[in-house]
């Protein structure tokens, strides 16, 4: 781990750059916005991609979430030994040396994972038989990602045919998670999306029932559309993450009821490292400081100062005309396009409430890919 | 850090994944025929900001380079303590904290810095007067990136003189790097951007001369050009980086004499995850595996296998008709866009020769960021 950029009680702008800042007041109100929204109606399972971090996990179990999601072994690992104990992998896990990771974490604390192949649930119960760990094991539907996934229907309902017999796996029931929905603009769009993909999920799971295998749970839904998924009936359970942070690209979606509206609370914070004309500053953020796979940063509550472009260390700001221009060392925040790979370029967190730096949060899951 | 993806002696397939691979053979080739391109002309001054790795760095000081550059002071911490004894930070360090620590570095090695602004001048001054150390100062000349740097000619001049009577700065001379000219994608445009670069830095060092102060150097120059900077004579030392990976952006310039063309000898090892249908495999390596500014991966020597989209932690990867498709849990080398925020990704580096792992080389300045 790299040196903090900061201590406790620090003000804002005395933090080192580029710093990942969380407003402490606006993430509070982001958890809390959540579980006012789904009023109990289903379970929540936070995906903890989004933040890596297992302090943070911690809050959203102390309000409410069942557990987690995760994307990697690595990072159920850091959860688990972070003190979470029911962790979703929501994701195929594939290779001899990750499945055995996965059964003996199986064994230290509730962990499920999702599969699309048939060799795949071989090889899970193979590793929890030798481990002596049972595992919950979700069939993953495509309901219009089209990424992992069996088709909806006869596909799903054999390969739970291969999970229900195994003595060290229980089928839990569907992974059913479009992904792609997410950033569908207008409501009309997404709310579209999810009807079609809770009626595949909901036709799937009745087409097992029907065969005599309890199918005990449909989990899904990320931050753009879990409202939808409560609304349609056919979820048990969601898995929101970014509504944690909220970042520029969610920002650009259209918010109305029944979705909440989450507030920016994650930022990088900059320095003005160079004035070399009136119209232009340039931060010591680039591309290793926020990732720009969903558009560039935008400058946090400076009118007329726009991240035009940015190089691996460096970000342009353009200043408009009468616009307030920065000093040379003042201080930027910036909201990043993806909160996602951008919380993955930092070890730690800087929590800040009122102007004051209040806590460290290590990211203790960054950089765990495997 | 991070769990090592492999043990020396593994075969290239046992790794896990994702994991960054070094093609040794191909690295070293890279090395050595950057050397023999400039043959003894000008000064080599690798760019650590690519790789990150005093590892690395120390190979490239053994074949010939003078010292590395840094984009930040913590890198250039890291390679200090790494064993580097000549760092130039070739960019501009603003903020009380981080000029501190920089005066501090130039107490332990030959320490270099870029300017752009007088004020940041008296800064530098009075923290090496307090450190008791000596920094080598480069006024940085915007040749034609538009991004930090004064304008050519007289505001470089005046900004020399600015440093020329410090009694804790050497005036070093000039830091003229066109990053926008490194990826135009014809020779030809590149070698004009060049010609107008040298243009600006030699008229720049002229007047400087002119004025009775004595100006070392001109530095700047990366992988994409850094033989026009040698044939304008302008330039004393040059600072490529990408050279020694050669990433997918790099690739697509067109490669002439008299710049050498380097191998691809950086790759993310990614595992088939998902075989959902037959025209598409998932990898297990997405945007936290592969930055994507410069555009997606490219799959290695697999014809007829595109990576089409990228999430989180995932790679599409779409099958022509005909080709020969990857197995669920196959391994695929990717090629990066772009290597520099690739490596800002992982622990550690795989060093890789005839399928076999060879050496695994910490990325100890990953995450440096400020």
């Amino acid at each position: 781990m790299t040196r903090a950029p900061a201590t406790p009680g620090m003000r804002l702008d005395e933090i080192d750059t580029p710093a990942l800042v969380i407003e402490l007041d606006a993430f509070e109100r982001n958890l809390q916005r959540l579980v006012e929204a789904i009023a109990g109606r289903v379970r929540l399972r936070a995906h903890a991609k989004t933040h890596k971090c297992s302090e943070i996990a911690r809050r959203q179990v102390a309000a409410g979430a069942v557990g987690v999601c995760c994307q990697k072994v690595s990072e159920a690992e850091a959860m688990v030994a972070g003190g979470i104990g029911d962790v979703l992998v929501s994701n195929e896990i594939v290779g001899a040396a990750k499945i055995a990771r996965l059964a003996e974490l199986a064994r230290q604390a509730q962990i499920g994972v999702c599969v699309d192949d048939a060799r795949n649930v071989s090889e899970l119960e193979a590793a929890c038989a030798k481990a002596g760990a049972r595992l919950d094991v979700y069939v993953e539907v495509d309901v219009g990602a089209r990424r992992c996934g069996v088709a909806p229907g006869e596909p799903a309902l054999a390969l739970a045919r291969e999970v229900v017999p195994r003595r060290h796996l229980r089928f839990a029931g569907l992974q059913a998670y479009h992904g792609a929905a997410q950033h569908l603009r207008s409501m009309t769009e997404r709310r579209k999306a999810i009807g079609l993909a809770a009626a595949a999920a909901r036709a799937t799971r009745a087409l097992i029932e029907a065969a005599g295998i309890a199918c005990p749970r449909v989990t899904g839904a990320g931050s753009g559309s879990f409202m939808f998924e409560i609304e349609s009936g056919a979820f048990d359970e969601i898995q929101p993450g970014s509504y944690v942070f909220m970042d520029a690209d969610y920002a650009r979606n259209e918010w109305a009821a029944p979705l909440p509206r989450f507030e920016h609370a994650l930022f990088v914070l900059a320095t003005v490292m160079s004035r070399p004309v009136p119209e232009r500053a340039v931060v010591d953020a680039g591309l290793k400081a926020s990732s720009v796979d969903s558009g560039l940063p935008l400058v946090w509550q400076r009118a007329g100062l726009e991240c035009v472009r940015v190089s691996d260390e460096h970000g342009v700001i353009e200043i408009a005309p009468g616009a307030a221009a920065p000093a040379l060392g003042e201080k930027l925040l910036l909201v990043p396009g993806h909160c996602d790979p951008t919380v993955n370029l930092y070890d730690c967190y800087v929590g800040v409430r009122g102007g004051r730096v209040e806590a460290l949060w290590p990211i203790d899951a960054r950089g765990a890919l495997y």
